[in-house]
């Protein structure tokens, strides 16, 4: 079989100056990087925003994933080809990929077969830095706030209450916890501190929700750092940090244009993680590709649990958006494993198992359509060992649940695989639909919580531990109380519990501790053990990755 | 007066490609990063090295700079606009800044006034992102590292023997020492680590000394990160790293074209810093710009004693280069501090003072004439408080060690400020100079440090701590003795004591410690409290920086 980066080698790209154009992007505001990508300046926005009407917008989602692995953004690009080759003036808005999980066990971030963002390679190593711009800024205001301490402490910070953490673009558990400081007297003043990973980084939300660069600064000022040994909160303009965190994220800013397989224009710009972060592309992306074309496919991560309910809490929220459709991926491996097939049994037929793991698919179904009042499509992305009996049971499934399931084939077929799926989708959608949401945004931050937790997990109640409640009454009492909630939890499961599958009922969520992202403008929930900074697995992807004779890369698919 | 940041903004680039066009270079090889800055492909290299002679090398170096600023990189810019003003095919083989300094004391490190790399603000942030890319290939090596200890430790690394450190650009005291692996099992091994900033890392000299991507390859897979149990050394590639940091790299590896505010070309690729590390640029920067210009103008870091030397004796011996002139920059100013006068006083004249600190002067020429064996031309580069007086005595010193000075004023003329100093460097050339060194190769470790100390600093002799004369057996006993030296000491003095100005004599050198950069290919002797993670000032230049209301960058000058 061929492998990803293969297939994508095999297809010449058109020069990215040739997609500028075909969705009317003048050359004067296009900063090509390569041949084959190109960020777009922000005052183009500006200007489009002013002279033309968004099209529609179709969100991507997905039932929980599985490690057999759904196929979110292969089918997000396939259904973009479709749309296109349909002959529909379409555009995507994606995720721009982490290297951590490039080095660590996921290979690339960009699609598969024949439904690929290309140049894959480059999107999967540094792009156009946008994530390196992320570390830096993030790590700028770590030194600065070291350096404030070590040069006598003016503001008064309390080292043991710094909030905000160094980060790394990189799978590294032994960064996780770490003393700096260390050494002699000139070497700084030791305390405990950590990295995430900087996808998790609040910068990194902060870039993703700002509208432009002034709402960027005002954003970046406004992150707390920490807290003085009065208990009051310290800024990051208190620390002198917000110029400089914006000039270095000027060009990051900028939305990067990139193009499919089949040439389909791509804005692939930010990328949060959606267990830890709010797991969608940026405001300024979405918001470009929106005004530019009639149909604009975007993505949000892992399921719609979590990715899904971001993206409509935190994201529609702040930009004033909301899809015209939801398009909801499922395979039938996924639904067997949700149904209790262990992963070695997956390409055995098991229509049995597949109508219990629908469950999954059923109670998203139902969450999209009955809490946030949007046409649902089910995209079933067809795998090679899928049966007919499996096929149709899971659009039995579906309608059951009244909507309507279209069965893609887009690895192997790009977005002729898609066609149908295309029309299902444009179909669905309604002439007008208004943004509803799963809580009163007014409401205390334990009941929004508790709301996302009982009407969209299905848990039974909330527990929060004594620290996370202490904390959210202070940032009640500190006037965050309007705030969205962004909550951190598996992406395995509806609960807080990697094990439960399918659609677990009468549990009981833990919210173990809360964060304040008053940058970013959310308060985050912590649940389960969920990581912001990933590890490594024992045969790392890095170590196969490399040249191979003919000096072409071997080991990113 | 105007800053440097206004003055570059004031001229408008030439689109890079038509500097491109300039020095011939085909379109099919350029990488536009933007419109003002391109990498081009290596491949041309290959083709530029079987088709072309290269042409004359000049190498810029200066007296041991003070806190006075002697401006080598604006004199090295304004030489090149010199020489191309005089008609000669001419181009610049520079290093790019680190971001560290950038935030921390330094603002830019651009050139100055008329005499500037442009676009300044892009090439003093993140510029085509080599410096991220070094970052993260070194980072994901440690990771690497820590995962494989956690994982099982097959390899039995002593993890109290780690030599191979994390890096940052960053200017971030903190990091220097810290205790990583801390937390639950499940968040890897405690150990001691730190942080290098990123210019300092082994991974920026192997990029910059690199012919290509397959010894880019070789010299990755040979870094050594430690010992096991029974002291025997372990590689990167024993760890399995060496391809995926060659692939991240894959980029990074090849020049960045910019250019001088006068439309000079200019190649400007890795960073290395010249105290603690090699401080030179790419081999394969200066060896395009060779082949492509009849002059090619390039610069080492810091002072003659540690740029100059390691230019000469490791650069120019790994890529098979010599230069055929060497510009020693000095000022009134740096001078007078040099000979006591304190830096609050140094724009009164003190010709007597300025006479005193020339000894630091005539020492450098006279190992650049005498040791090296090189032509050599005194650029005085001019002040505004500057007397004639003093520039007279300036001319008078170097003439009595018997070479030229020329008086140039770059920063005010640009070009025109350097005509002279063209046509005398270009005057001073000799039909051949075959290379000479302070050392011979194959003698033994300590005696190539103890040449460098004696021949080059003026030093009485060399004391060796017990530790590092134990690891300089060691590596002898591991086959290293054939390796080049790199002394890592202060700047500000041709001894290891940064307040020995002028030319010390009859000092002790202490070299504290030694290591191995088994993968760039030299031993590094550390002499005296040089920090290889600089630290922040009590105010960073970072709190200056920021967008005015018109949206423009301040603080970056």
């Amino acid at each position: 079989m061929n492998n990803d980066l293969k297939i994508a080698n095999s297809i010449t790209p058109e020069p990215i100056a040739k997609i500028a154009e075909t969705l009317g992007i003048p050359d004067d505001v296009l900063l090509p990087y390569g041949k084959n990508i190109a960020k777009v300046e922000l005052s183009y926005l500006e200007q489009l925003e002013k002279s033309k009407q968004p099209g529609r917008l179709i969100l991507v989602t997905a039932i929980n994933p599985t490690p057999a692995g759904e196929g979110k953004t292969t089918v997000s690009i396939g259904l973009a080809d479709g749309l296109a080759r349909s002959g529909r003036k379409t555009c995507l808005a994606l995720r721009e990929p982490s290297l951590g999980p490039v080095f660590g066990i996921k290979g690339g971030a960009t699609g598969g077969g024949y439904a690929q963002a290309i140049p894959m390679e480059d999107i999967n190593l540094h792009f156009t830095g946008d994530i390196h711009a992320i570390t830096t800024a993030n790590n700028l205001l770590c030194a600065m706030i070291d350096n404030h301490i070590y040069h006598g402490n003016l503001l008064r910070l309390d080292i043991k209450s710094i909030t905000f953490k160094r980060c790394m673009d990189m799978n590294d558990r032994a960064l996780r916890n770490i003393v700096c400081g260390l050494g002699e007297r000139t070497d700084g003043i030791p305390r405990q501190d950590g990295f995430d990973i900087s996808a998790a980084s609040e910068i990194m939300a902060v870039l993703c929700l700002a509208s432009g660069l002034d709402d960027l600064r005002r954003r970046l000022d406004r992150i707390t750092i920490g807290y003085n040994l009065d208990g009051e909160p310290v800024f990051a303009k208190d620390i002198g940090a917000g110029g400089a965190m914006a000039v270095i994220l000027k060009e990051a800013i900028k939305p990067n244009l990139v193009q499919t397989l089949e040439h389909t224009p791509i804005f692939m710009h930010g990328g949060p993680f959606a267990n830890i972060a709010h797991g969608c592309n940026s405001i300024i992306a979405t918001r470009m590709a929106n005004h530019l074309a009639d149909y604009t496919v975007t993505e949000a991560g892992f399921g719609a649990d979590l990715g899904a309910e971001k993206f409509l809490d935190i994201k529609c929220r702040a930009a004033d958006l909301w899809p015209d459709a939801v398009v909801l991926v499922a395979t039938a491996r996924a639904l067997k494993y949700h149904g209790g097939v262990p992963r070695e049994s997956l390409t055995e037929e098991n229509v049995e198992a597949l109508a219990k793991g629908a469950a999954n698919l059923r109670r998203h179904i139902d969450t999209l359509k009955n809490i946030y009042g949007l046409p649902v499509v089910v995209a079933v992305n067809r795998f090679l060992s899928d049966t007919d009996a499996e096929l149709e049971e899971i659009c039995r499934q579906a309608h059951s649940a009244g909507v309507k399931a279209v069965i893609c084939d887009v690895w192997a077929k790009g977005g002729e695989g898609a066609l149908e799926l295309a029309d299902a989708v444009v179909d669905s959608m309604l002439t007008h639909s208004s943004p509803s949401h799963p809580y009163d945004y007014a409401a205390p931050l334990m009941q929004k919580i508790t709301d996302v937790a009982t009407r969209i997990y299905g848990a039974e109640r909330v527990d929060f531990s004594k620290a996370a409640l202490r904390k959210l009454q202070m940032y009640e009492a500190q006037g965050y109380s309007n705030l969205p909630i962004c909550i951190a939890k598996t992406q395995y499961s509806f609960s807080d519990d990697p094990k439960k599958l399918g659609a677990p009922e009468a549990f009981v969520m833990e919210v173990r501790d809360v964060t304040l992202n008053s940058g970013a403008g959310f308060i985050v929930a912590l649940c389960g053990t969920i990581m912001r900074m990933p590890g490594l697995p024992k045969r790392p992807a890095a170590e196969a990755i490399g040249f191979d004779e003919a000096g072409e890369i071997v080991g990113l698919f």
